[in-house]
């Protein structure tokens, strides 16, 4: 089944994601970051093993929301929450973060980050989605 | 300490909150609320035992964020994390939602919900921060 459209839509809108990862004593960790769609994953980007990088890597729990500029008949604004498995890819940081910038800043976004520097390889996260919940309509689907 | 005064704003300004509770199996589970502040509390109200009610009461464990319409000197957005520990309280359902409706919806939202039939008592969460975190003037912040 993949990603239904409605979904993959909210995903690639440019909206910031909530992105849920586990502490190692089981509490929840929550970032927003960048995102989009690679085929049936999601994908996101980090330059440093921030906190979330090294939660995958022990426990691959993850869920992730977005809310959409869609407001339904009873006037509550729709939102996509995702529950899928994560895993980590070595490298693939800089070219990610230049795609996503176009979409999160504008397509005159230019060179991210910013600078000559060279960057780091850094991380990316893949999430495979499970099931998808939320207001619209993609809740209640499995991917 | 209780909520910084640029928290309180931001839970207080009518943005959705995402919401996130540990289900029986310790994997997160994430909704969409309307949310306030009531004296150092972060309250909610729900009209059903919602799954997100039964996670608090089996492990208190929660945490919340909230993006702002301000955008820092780096071009990201800004969005406030709040973490802590929740509690459920019997009933305040209705009396909380006509509250956050007016906030929510607006000054002219009228009756929430809509219409005459008697609401049941509800449930209200009730979360005790212990730390600000995510990207603003909070980050870093103990309660």
């Amino acid at each position: 089944m993949g990603i239904p459209d409605s979904a993959r839509k909210v995903i690639d809108s440019g909206r910031l994601v909530h992105f849920v990862t586990l502490n190692a004593n089981g509490s929840p960790q929550v970032s927003c970051v960048w995102a989009g769609t690679d085929g049936d994953e999601i994908v996101m980007a980090h330059f440093s093993e921030h906190r979330k990088v090294k939660n995958v890597r022990r426990d691959p729990r993850v869920s992730l929301s977005i809310e959409t500029e869609s407001v339904n008949a009873q006037g509550l604004t729709e939102y996509l929450v995702v529950h899928g498995t994560a895993r980590i890819e070595e490298g693939g940081a800089a070219e990610l973060l230049q795609k996503l910038a176009y979409i999160y800043i504008g397509p005159d976004a230019g060179k991210f980050p910013p600078g000559d520097a060279p960057m780091p390889a850094g991380y990316m996260t893949r999430i495979t989605p499970t099931r998808f919940s939320g207001v619209g309509p993609w809740a209640g689907t499995k991917a």
